[in-house]
This record gives structure tokens, sequence and C-alpha cells, in this order.
């Protein structure tokens, strides 16, 4: 019998998820693939901890050298995380001539088509289904799934924590910082949210997502990104009242040579699919341009789910050891050298429909004011409703959906309304998403 | 460059969504598959009819065996459906060295071993991603996306049609017929509904599906088929009031050596992810033992989406003939000969909740009759509401909900009190799922 052999860096939630799973399932993947899989070493900074799982003697290692350098491990997992040394053990385990499966979504967004091109130049696989969605498989829907069509765009709820927090603020009314401690206390959050809750996270998610759906090369840095920390009940309870909720969405599109490709809070409608997805689930609803659109829901991270994407990467690539191929799907497209390379529209050309909240002194002519600022910048409002007084202070809260405007024009309209002394601390914006923004 | 041949079989809605698109996106398949992807021959009954595709001379052709016997192609696409000729022709092909593509769900649920077997005799590839779920990657997903887990089950709504009537029904209170007519009418129904509205066309896509998720081959004739001509607005607003919606669900799950399969109108939570699937689309709710919960939604039928799973699939064989592979990913399990017996659990063995509906004369002592029938046979009653008296007949409607009970149970309480004088005309069951059953 074949054996195939894996070389794990990261003995973490996710790597334990994968020792796991390659133990209890291995009749069941030796029948799936034709091969045994060994789990032949594990390099992790502490290797004294028990993580429940039973190891032969001398798995374990502290140096990840030994794993990408080892010329017994046909597949190297890595699980570490983050730009170094995660790139330079991926370049090396590929020069290596050993095949790559990563959940690393920052190193892929920031370093992908580096990764891509070592590993064509020797011939070998990358697989990581695991980096975007935890065990919803869209990685290989967009690979081979859509294989025939052509990507119109997609939105993503990708990052459980954010809609974990979003979920329990919508469900209870909560305050975003209170539901953060208790999901920080609950294994939710992590002790610094910053990658989560800032949309960063996403963003790196929707980088990775929009080089298969658009096959090419974009500037990750080029996406705009924002979080969900300013979200407040008020701004909830108001959506939920105009039919909408409040998600963290990843915004992708393809509009001829240029991408609008962007991270923010929106509102969505309460019917849209992505609208029901609750708790620390992902979905991704794509629209492809026979397909039409389609939607992908699981749970976005976790041990288990997320490591059983990873197991199904190495089955992929045991698949290919088993048949003596490499590179079946390919990541660069037949009879290109590089990349194609994608440009991401400028979020100050963006349009889209807004949410605002203004905190402004309750007198006569407020509103007359904000009306006529945002038509001076060609900002044409669809509704208002002015709520009470508030009790605490002095203030009143506006709130505004607008018709589709220019983020530039949005942008300037707000920044000459703060200056007058009648608005009270900064203006809430929210994007409203309706469905994928058309190509235009 | 390679270039390779496609015969099609069928030329109707979905045989030209696949013309179309071999057609305008050849330069894409190119990049995808490194080939040159020809559609050689196309062969209908009608070859006189426009379908508004550039065809080169010579393409038409009223003879399928033209097709399968021709030594210059290298994939079938069958797409007439049901059972002859299309076995016979896909058998041929096969035995001829040829790779298969079709999305027959009915020959593939009763004789998919057969055609699985045979290809595997000749070493070529089988792949029918149409024939679930339309657009959905869902066939991929259960072989590859899922390929480390196990499947506990799922829970589908994979007819199209049936969704449409129900969504419509629900959205406008109308009746089954009203609705059916006027989707035939539109082309959302066929002139003879059957085997949309009646279930067995999901029966079909259920047992193609369960033959991936549990690897192995069941009894079509044993999965429990019922359609939704019986279901009456004033079911679906009953169930609504009681927070369900009512769809046609395919219901499969993994009981030790026994599934639990069947296919029946459903009282469904209305926050499950599946209620908030309406129209013609599909989706498929799939639980894994390490993946968790996932959800995969979609178009389940026309011609580009249909069309689109097609050149999917095409692509996928596309890819092994570029990499000289075929069987990289085994219908048959490695190591053994012939697929697993799968048992379905007899229908009167399956536990369930209830929905009831009692059609009785407004007397005294009704209500305790009935209850007292249900508590002999086991049946505990969790809800009644007893409706008013209706003006235009002498019955009164009693609505009632139902604890966990076994289907041989209830069917015999029904029984005996469709005995008794009391009761005017049949009693409405509709069975309860509130989620994918749990193994036991």
């Amino acid at each position: 019998m074949k054996t195939i052999s894996v070389g794990l860096i990261g003995f973490g939630t996710v790597g334990t998820g994968v020792a796991k799973i390659l133990e209890k399932n291995a009749g069941l993947l030796y029948q799936r693939t034709g091969a045994h899989i060994e789990l032949k070493k594990i390099a992790d900074l502490d290797i004294k901890r028990s993580r429940g799982v039973r190891l032969k003697k001398g798995v374990l290692t502290t140096s990840a050298d030994e794993i990408v350098n080892n010329p017994e491990i046909d597949i190297v997992v890595e699980l570490i995380g983050g730009i170094e040394p995660a790139r330079r053990l991926i370049l090396k385990a590929l020069e290596n001539g050993k095949h790559v499966v990563t959940a690393n979504k920052a190193l892929l967004s920031a370093h992908g088509w580096e990764i891509f091109s070592a590993a064509r130049l020797t011939g070998v696989d990358v697989a990581f289904e695991a980096s975007v969605g935890g065990g919803i498989p869209i990685i290989r829907t967009m690979q081979e799934g859509f294989a025939s069509d052509r990507i119109s765009g997609f939105l993503g709820i990708l990052n459980g924590t954010s809609n974990y927090i979003l979920s329990r603020m919508t469900d209870e009314g909560a305050d975003f910082k209170a539901v953060l401690k208790d999901a920080q206390a609950q294994g939710y959050a992590e002790a610094d949210p910053t990658f989560d809750v800032e949309g960063i996270d996403t963003a790196h998610k929707l980088n990775v997502l929009l080089s298969l759906a658009f096959g090419g090369k974009a500037d990750p840095k080029k996406i705009y990104t924002e979080g969900i920390s300013s979200i407040t009940p008020l701004d909830i309870d108001f959506a939920r009242q105009l039919g909408y909720k409040i998600k963290l969405l990843a915004i992708c599109s393809g509009h001829g040579s240029e991408i609008d490709a962007r991270v923010h809070p929106s509102l969505i409608p309460e019917k849209h699919m992505l609208a029901q997805v609750g708790g620390a689930f992902n979905a991704i609803f794509v629209q492809g341009q026979d397909v039409g659109p389609t939607m992908f829901y699981g749970r976005g991270a976790g041990m288990m789910p997320t490591g059983s994407a990873v197991v199904a990467d190495i089955v992929s690539i045991a698949r290919n050891i088993v048949k003596g191929v490499s590179d079946r799907v390919p990541l660069l497209p037949y009879g290109s050298k590089a990349p194609k390379a994608i440009r991401i529209k400028p979020m100050s050309d963006v349009q889209t429909r807004y949410y605002l909240r203004f905190s402004a002194v309750d007198k006569p002519g407020v509103l007359s004011s904000i009306s006529g600022a945002l038509g001076r910048n060609h900002i044409s409002i669809h509704s208002v409703v002015q709520k009470g007084r508030d009790t605490s202070n002095t203030a009143v809260s506006i709130f505004m959906l607008t018709h589709e405007a220019k983020e530039s024009d949005l942008q300037k309209a707000i920044r000459q309304l703060e200056k007058l002394s009648m608005l009270k601390g900064k203006t809430m914006v929210i994007r409203i998403v309706e469905d994928i923004p058309a190509a235009g």
C-alpha cells in the first residue's frame, strides 16, 4: 500500500483537529485515496502540552525546518499563520518538491502569487481550502464548481467573530464592548480582536477569493477596510425597523478592468439569504454569469470544521500523488506566464446607498441644514426619521437613508456638516448593500 | 494545442445551454484546461428548430449511435433523460472508452452503480454534477469538499417546480391547482407535472446524493415518496401561525447499518436556513461529523445554470485528459469490488413529529375521541387548536401537533379514526422536520 507522509507545522487548534481526523478517519481516507496517509512529523514551539491525540514517539519536534527539509515528507501543512516564518517555510518546502497545504489567508493575500509561481517551478500542488470560510468548500467551488463560468461578484460573511458579535448585539440589543468581552471569555474572540473586528481578516479572505474569482492579482492595500467596533445597538435597531440587518461584508464585483472590492459593515435586506447567517457562521454569496446566484454556508472556524477542510486538501493532493499528477487545476491560466493585474476601484469612486445617523442639537433648521449640505453634494435623500430628544444629553438622533451616491461626495458632505456647531459628535455612516453591486 | 471533442446527445433546454457556454467561453475554457474543447456532434430527433447557437455544418445528426460510436469523440454528454435509450447509449459510450457526462438522475438512481462499474472497466470517467441541484456544485462537494469527513445526513429542497408552487401558495394564499396551472403557463412546470409535484424527481436525486454521502447502493423503491398535491392554503397558513413553513424535502440520515431516507412535504421551522429558500431555488443542507452544518443554495434548473454544471464536468474531465489520468476521485472505494449495500429503514419504523388536520363534525366529544385514539396508539399531543365552524359546510378544522411518534402507530390511529362518522374526509398528515433526524 502506498504511504503518503504529512508534516504538520503548528499544533494549535486547527493542527490538533487535523491530527484527530487523520487518526480517526484513517480507514476512510484510504478508501477515498488508495493511500495510507501518515502524520510523520509535527512541529510546534510547545511540544509538552497534551492535545488529546495519540502520537508515535519521535513525531513531535520544535524545528519546522526539520519538516520542510525532511526527504520523507510528501505534504507540508502550514498552520502557524502570519507572514514570517510561514512564507520562508512554505517556499523552502516547495523548493524541496513538497506539496503544501495552508490555511494562512494573511500570507496568501500578501504573497499568494509568489507561492503559486514557486509551486509551478517544481511542479507541486498548493491547496488552501481552510484559508477562507473554515469548513465551507468555497475554494474548490471557485476553482472547480464554477470552472465553466465567469463570476460577476460575491458577498461574504467571512469572519465568524464579527458575525457572532453582531448577531448577539442584534438579538440582545447589547453594546459592542460588552459582547466582545463576553465573546473573549467564551473563546469566540481573541485577546487582541483587532484582526477580526476591524475587518482585516475579512480583507485577507476577500483578496484570496478575488484572485480565484477574477483570475488575477490585486494589491490588497487598496481594499477599503472598515470594521464593526463603532456599530451601536441604536444603528442595529433602526436598521431592523427599516427591514435591514447589519453584517460585516466582503464585497467584490467585476467592473470591466476594475474591481469593486471592499470590506465594511453593511445594511443588508433582512430577506437576503446572507441576512439569515447568524452566530459564528460564515457564508459566501456568489453570482455567476451562467449559474446565477448561489450561496455556501457553514462554520467559518473551529478545530474540526477547519481541520476537515485541511484534510480535504490532503486528500485532494493524495489523489494526485496516487495518480502521478500535479497542477491539475492550474492556479495560473494556461497560456499566461504571470497573473493578470487587477485594479481595485478607489473607494472614493464607489457608488452606493447610505444609512446616516446624525447627532444634532434639537433646534429648528437643523434638518434643512443637513439636507442642504447633502443636496449641494449631489446626495439625494430617500427617507428621514428624527427621533425624540435623548434625555441623557441635549442631542437628538436623525436617521437618513440616501439614494445611490458617490463615496467622495458623501465624505465631502460629512466633512462640511461636521464643521457646523449643530452636530454633536461623529456622524455614523453605514453603506447599504442590497445585492452584489452591478458592473458599471 | 490539444483538442478534446465533445458529443452531445439531446439538444433541448440544457443541451442548448451547454452549446452556448462552450461557444461563448471557449477562451476561458482553454485557460482553465489547457485544451480546446470542440462540440463535434449533437444528436437530437429535431435538428431543424433553431436554438440560437451557431454550429458548423455537419454537427447535427439524428443518430445518437453516431456519437457513442464515433472514434473522434472523447466525451459523450447525455441529456435526453429517462432510462432507455439513455442507459444503452451511456453503456455503449463507456464500452467504447469515452468519458460520460450526464444530468440523468432517473437513470443514475436506478442504474448508477452499473454505469460506475462499466466506467471502471474501461478506465474512463463519469461525471453528473447537473443531475442534482442544477447549478449548485453539490456532487463535487460530496466527493471532494467533504472527502475527509463522514456525512451524518442531509435535507434537500431538490425540485424547483415544487418549491416554486409551495412558495407561491405561501405568498399568495393560493390553491395548489391554480398555482400549478399558472406555473405550467410560465414554463415552471411540465404539462405532466407528476414527476415534479409527486416527489419522484426528488427521490431520484435523494438516491444519487445518498450513494455519495454514504458510499453505497440503496434500493430506490424503498424510499418513501409523497408529493405536495394535497397541501392546502389552510395547512400553509396554520403552519405559519405555528412558526413553520411547508417545504418538499428529501430527508436522509445515517442510522448505523440503516439509513432513514424519505421524501415528503414537511413543516420546517421558519428560522431554519432551508425555510428561506424561495421560488424555483434549490438548496441542500448537509451535516458532516467534523464540518458540522453546511448549506448549498442556487438555481436547481434552467438552461444556463444546469448547462454551467454540465460544462464544469466537461472541464473536470478535460483536466484529467490533459494530465493523462482518470478515476482520480473514485466512485467505488479503494479496496472494494462492489458498492456496500445500504438498507433503507421502513417508513413504518420512522419516528417523527406530526402536524395533523382533522375535518370533523362540530359536536361535543369529538376532540376527546380523537385524542383518545391517538393516545391508545402511543401518540402524545403537543398542542391543539380547534378552528371555528366553516360556514360552507358542517365540519370544523381541528389542528394538532404531536410529540415524536412512530409512523406505524400514527397510520393505525388515523385508520381507526377515519372509520368514525364524526370525521369528514381525509385527515391531513404532514411530518415535522426540525432538523436532520438524529442517528438512533
